[in-house]
């Protein structure tokens, strides 16, 4: 049987326990939402830095139109108020190590993230971009939308990077995957 | 090496054609990034329909907060705008009828997408919730935010179904995917 949290049918008897109740299982739900892994680059130089993103989508084709969301309390955050340019750059099975740098896994902070890796630009003015992403865009920011804490940015997308095989870093659960090597039935 | 298209660098010799080949190359890129595969469910009764998204994100834990993409074209955007309800529905490896229904293959409109499948409902005014869901999302359209023909749709969780194990679809390279048993390195 599944287990059914109706959080607006009866009158609560404790609101805050109702509440705690609903956050804990909608983490527990988006555990469930498997997603490619990407490190999202901004900033320039010693002010560079960046974040582990599973949240990267596809907006619009036709103009090319990225979206992303970014935490407002990260340095991130920060750097991408100040220039208006970020890379998305799509990760590989073998990328777990950079995956955890992005995601400030052992305290790394700004640059030393980027240790380890070899990067490029696709632009005079663009982020950096890992040289042997699965895929990389270079994207200018083309509108900010401020809501509960994140923005939601909207990145026009300038140049791609593309590798014509690969197979990509899946997180899901908690932990990182990969695809099964014989496709689904 | 890496296939570099570099769209901002050098004046073009034929905008249009550099235009075809960014939206083209945009798209390969896309296809590399892997999504889990959910059903989002719109309408009442016979008016229902619904779409198959990779695209559906968490936007902020605290409070819980949704956000996926529809297409101003599409039939969920029409019944989305007269009943401001969605579901999420986070499929499992065995939907893959199920998601090409609501991808409207076989040329599958409306409710007819919902069949084969048993259906529920987690509020009084909610819409349907797929049973055998991995994970579950009972949402209010809290906003809307219309840029590049696509819909940006912010649900507010009201409650949430949860199934403690299974495995989860994924899309990738335009096919159907699933996790490897093994977990990676």
């Amino acid at each position: 049987m599944p287990d059914v949290s109706n959080i607006g049918a009866t009158p609560p008897t404790n609101h805050v326990q109702r509440e705690v109740t609903t956050i804990d299982r909608f983490r527990q739900a988006m555990r469930e939402l498997a997603g490619g892994v990407a490190v999202v680059t901004v900033g320039e130089g010693p002010d560079r830095t960046g974040f582990t993103s599973t949240s990267v989508e596809s907006l619009s084709v036709e103009p090319p139109r990225l979206l992303l969301c970014v935490n407002e309390s990260s340095s991130s955050w920060k750097q991408l108020q100040k220039r208006p340019y970020f890379g998305v750059n799509i990760l590989r099975a073998d990328h777990q190590v950079l995956a955890d740098q992005f995601a400030g896994r052992g305290g790394l902070q700004g640059e030393e993230r980027y240790r380890g890796a070899k990067w490029t630009t696709l632009s005079s003015n663009g982020a950096a971009i890992l040289e042997d992403a699965l895929a990389g865009a270079d994207c200018f920011v083309e509108e900010i939308l401020l809501r509960h804490g994140h923005a939601i940015v909207i990145g026009q997308v300038r140049s791609i990077l593309l590798h014509a095989n690969g197979q990509p870093l899946l997180y899901w659960q908690g932990a990182y995957r990969e695809i099964a090597r014989a496709q689904a039935k």
